[in-house]
């Protein structure tokens, strides 16, 4: 691993090598680029056993390091997972190309005819942490929609990142494209991040993704523009007309089906008419399932909750608990949750239409639901293809971002000697 | 004129109420807006007498300031000047409401039904400059688009804005809606466009319009995100392949039916294969019609053409110059278009089908246009309705900003008890 004594030269040549290619990549032939990523995917696949022994030396250092076994499970690769990497970067190759996709078109009484069309968004720097797969994932996406980008990825994983970087960078010149289109940040500087978030000249949007810390790092210093990323503090509210079987269903699997991502429910909130009419067998269930039930005032009552504190409201725990109170009806629901939210996913569970548009209507979550599981925030199962993250911000991408939400588009005007009275 | 002593303070009080302002106006009813903007038209006729008397001191103001004549004339109101802020204002009130509008919905498989709705921002904050309607126009659009706004004129004409968002404030609040959503900085103080640009507590983005000064501050100052908004250094290429009664017509409009907007044309490039077969009959067009065309090379042997010096490229005039060269050929003028442009407006003068694609593809203008005059390059031309202005970067916004491009989106997601395998 080589050290770089001057980290602002080192960063100032990656990113003009990638505004280079994304002036070439931005009129690339569509197949082109889906064959670069089947060109990765196999070099990838040949390549298995050089990025286990890559992983094996990250691991070596997360272990000295002292990670969480979180952190190492999240960190470590193997077989299953290298074949999932590669049939990531296949999908990715099969999806549809969204770039010179005419999204809508009109005449006008002048004679001119006007298309807005996608283009790409130029360099994007993508910032991330200690999961290998999303080098793979953020390169492939970043290709697809016709962007250059620069990885950064946590410093644990940065041999394996660097073993699947040359991967890309393999399916790229074999696909006669521009390695450069997909950069790696080669060292674990953490000035290197800083010197990413200030590159206005070189890159046009930052995609953080991870926890409190880079978010914050990246609030903090970022002069490039952020798609925000927020945690996922996923609110589940079950008002006095929820179908109690749905209720149950639908509460265990936002909680349960995986606890670890950013669509699992971290808070529940019962609506008082129903505790009285019902009780709260959810939480019941919960417990059942193994789940910490943190909860105050009458929720207590229920055979083992344990009590809350007040930072257990607002809080990603991505771990078997949840925090869980009552509230005097959707409306004290959803200010619940404009306070203590982070405006990804947030759900009610009702039968009353009229109380779920209010609850659609006030709230501005990327994400709102209707009975129907948090676990769902995520861009396959929106149908969207791979996705880079869940966005939590309101500007230009919100929610799942896939290929088409890192595009821009432009007007293209047509006319025949036409002119401006 | 109040003075401030605590401008952080003032801007803070602005900031919050603004916001508590946004959480209202972002489910209020499309009819309710549209009677306040109606009821704010009644009020500035109403008030005709009182605004012309704002904005003779702001004249006076002005002229102490010795303002160029130029500047002068935008500051100027009149009665004619004020009954077309009276139409602006009732042509958005009827224009269609963007918020709540579904702009896509699907189902899956997995039995969920997905939409994607449009939502407000939230805070815009608006710096103009002297143009006294701008602050009629902004005003009503961020309203019609459910955000509420912050306004910040040009010190130049800080009587006339206040004259007119006391009618905007008397609309909403004849309408029953808070008084807050439109808001005017109350100072000439530079501090305050310095916080009002920090303010990302209060503030969802900032929409500067101006000229290289405003936009050099905003890109310095700015930690709030920012709708782009750089000159208009339009280029026309007038291709070989080019009909030369269409270029004659076309470069003529583009530059002359007025020449104070940012769709006007400040650079022609002539392709030479159409120089030698035709000469440049659009030169002497521009001549006659009183341009001063700053040349180079060849087209210097054009009577009444004047030497170009290196910085007439990538100028921005404003007024009746405009600046020429030849270039060899489609993509000559698509790098010459990449090193001076804005990426505002770009038009391609050709017959040939091959060369137009080449032009839209490479290169990345918010608008690109073929056989037409720059000069379209506005909201109302593209039946956007009005617009706050023409972005030119690349996130979020493009083009011409119009109520929809003020929005953003969130997901309505409805299943039925429906849970994630």
């Amino acid at each position: 691993m080589k050290d770089f004594d001057d980290i602002h030269a080192m960063m100032t040549d990656l990113g003009s090598r990638a505004r280079r290619a994304a002036t070439e990549l931005g009129f690339a032939d569509p197949e082109q680029k889906s064959e670069a990523l089947r060109l990765a995917a196999e070099a990838v696949l040949a390549r298995k056993s050089e990025i286990l022994e890559a992983n094996a030396k990250d691991l070596d250092y997360g272990r000295d390091k002292g990670l969480s076994p979180a952190m190492m499970d999240r960190l470590a690769l193997d077989s299953d997972r290298i074949d999932g990497i590669v049939s990531g970067l296949r999908a990715i190759a099969a999806q549809k190309d969204p770039v010179g996709e005419t999204i809508t078109e009109w005449d006008r009484p002048s004679g001119l005819h006007i298309k807005r069309v996608r283009t790409p968004l130029g360099v994007i720097g993508v910032i991330y942490e200690s999961r290998p797969n999303v080098t793979a994932d953020a390169g492939a996406l970043c290709l697809k929609s016709g962007n250059a980008v620069i990885l950064r990825g946590g410093s644990e994983s940065l041999h394996s990142a660097a073993a699947l970087h040359s991967c890309l960078v393999a399916g790229l010149e074999g696909a006669g494209l521009p390695g450069d289109a997909i950069q790696l940040v080669p060292t674990r500087s953490r000035e290197a991040v800083s010197e990413l978030l200030r590159m206005t000249e070189f890159v046009d949007v930052i995609v953080p993704r991870g926890g409190k810390g880079l978010v914050g790092l990246v609030q903090r210093e970022a002069r490039v523009p952020v798609f925000a990323h927020l945690e996922g503090i996923c609110h589940i509210y079950a008002d006095g007309d929820a179908d109690l079987d749905k209720a149950r269903k639908v509460i265990v699997n936002a909680k349960t089906r995986r606890t670890g991502i950013c669509g699992a429910a971290e808070c529940l909130l019962v609506d008082r008419a129903l505790y009285e009419t019902h009780g709260a067998p959810f939480i019941e269930d919960l417990i059942a399932a193994g789940v910490e039930v943190r909860a105050t005032g009458d929720l207590l009552q229920i055979e083992g909750t344990v009590p809350a504190s007040e930072e257990d409201f607002g809080k990603e725990f991505l771990d078997s608990i949840i925090a869980a109170r009552i509230v005097e009806g959707v409306e004290e629901a959803i200010a619940h949750i404009r306070t203590y939210g982070s405006d990804h996913t947030d759900c009610i569970l009702t039968e009353n239409d009229a109380t779920a548009e209010m609850f659609f209507t006030r709230l501005d979550s990327a994400i709102l639901m209707r009975n129907a599981s948090t676990q769902f925030a995520d861009g396959g199962e929106f149908g969207m293809g791979a996705e880079i993250g869940i966005a939590t911000g309101k500007l230009h991408a919100r929610g799942p971002v896939g290929a088409e939400q890192l595009t821009s588009f432009k007007y293209i005007v047509t006319g025949d000697g036409t002119v401006r009275a």
